[in-house]
């Protein structure tokens, strides 16, 4: 196999949409005694999200603040649950530029901003076995 | 907030349904990097699944090996993708004695046996934000 110009770290997150963060506080903060470590507003991604640790890990549901949020189309063809899960990756530009030349599609060839201040971009789900996959870098 | 019988440590794995998993194993396995831990049959949930390890986590991919199994009838509905996130608990019984006596909808009240030899046991997605969640322990 050839040695490939990055290296996935791990699982940074995983991304649960959802039409109410307050019936999730009660399931998974309260019942499950999950942290809910902070909520922030994703103005590039019209989302709010609730950033709970589980452990050494993390789960982030997204609820849509606009008709146009990619969470609120998600939610227009599916019913809520899991929406993506989150790699961390060592170089992020590098697997995204060995991945398009790899012919793998992605929804955003170059870094942008997301949660946490993360680097991040998407890799289409067509690619990927219907899984939208987020890689992910800490600068 | 009461001080639960159970610690959540963190997520064991994701769990994805899919159809193939050779189209798999091109993109998660050689694009992507991640090495494939182990292949194993689960008779009780009749799948096939392979698990790849992400850096410290777990992917674990599903193919349901007869229309009767949870992962036939799930992409009856659905279409590839997530299927469950799987949270590592340190007691699970006392977990699943809480959850059912705070009314939470169990699929499983007692532990059985899942892949790489876990008791594992799910909560039912209607009490989880639609999300199919998994609790496992090592024994």
């Amino acid at each position: 196999m050839p040695k490939l110009p990055f290296k996935i770290l791990g699982i940074e997150h995983v991304g649960i949409a959802v039409k109410d963060l307050n019936s999730i506080s009660e399931i998974f903060g309260e019942l499950l005694g999950l942290d809910l470590h902070r909520r922030e507003k994703v103005d590039n991604q019209q989302v709010i999200t609730d950033i709970y640790h589980a452990g050494k890990d993390k789960l982030e549901f997204l609820k849509a603040t606009s008709p146009d949020s990619p969470i609120a189309k998600f939610l227009g063809k599916r019913p809520e649950g899991m929406h993506h899960i989150a790699l961390i990756v060592d170089n992020l530009q590098s697997a995204l530029n060995y991945l398009n030349e790899n012919d793998v599609q992605l929804i955003d060839k170059s870094p942008r901003i997301g949660a946490e201040g993360l680097q991040i971009a998407f890799i289409h789900p067509k690619s990927t076995g219907g899984v939208l996959v987020e890689l992910c870098e800490k600068k």
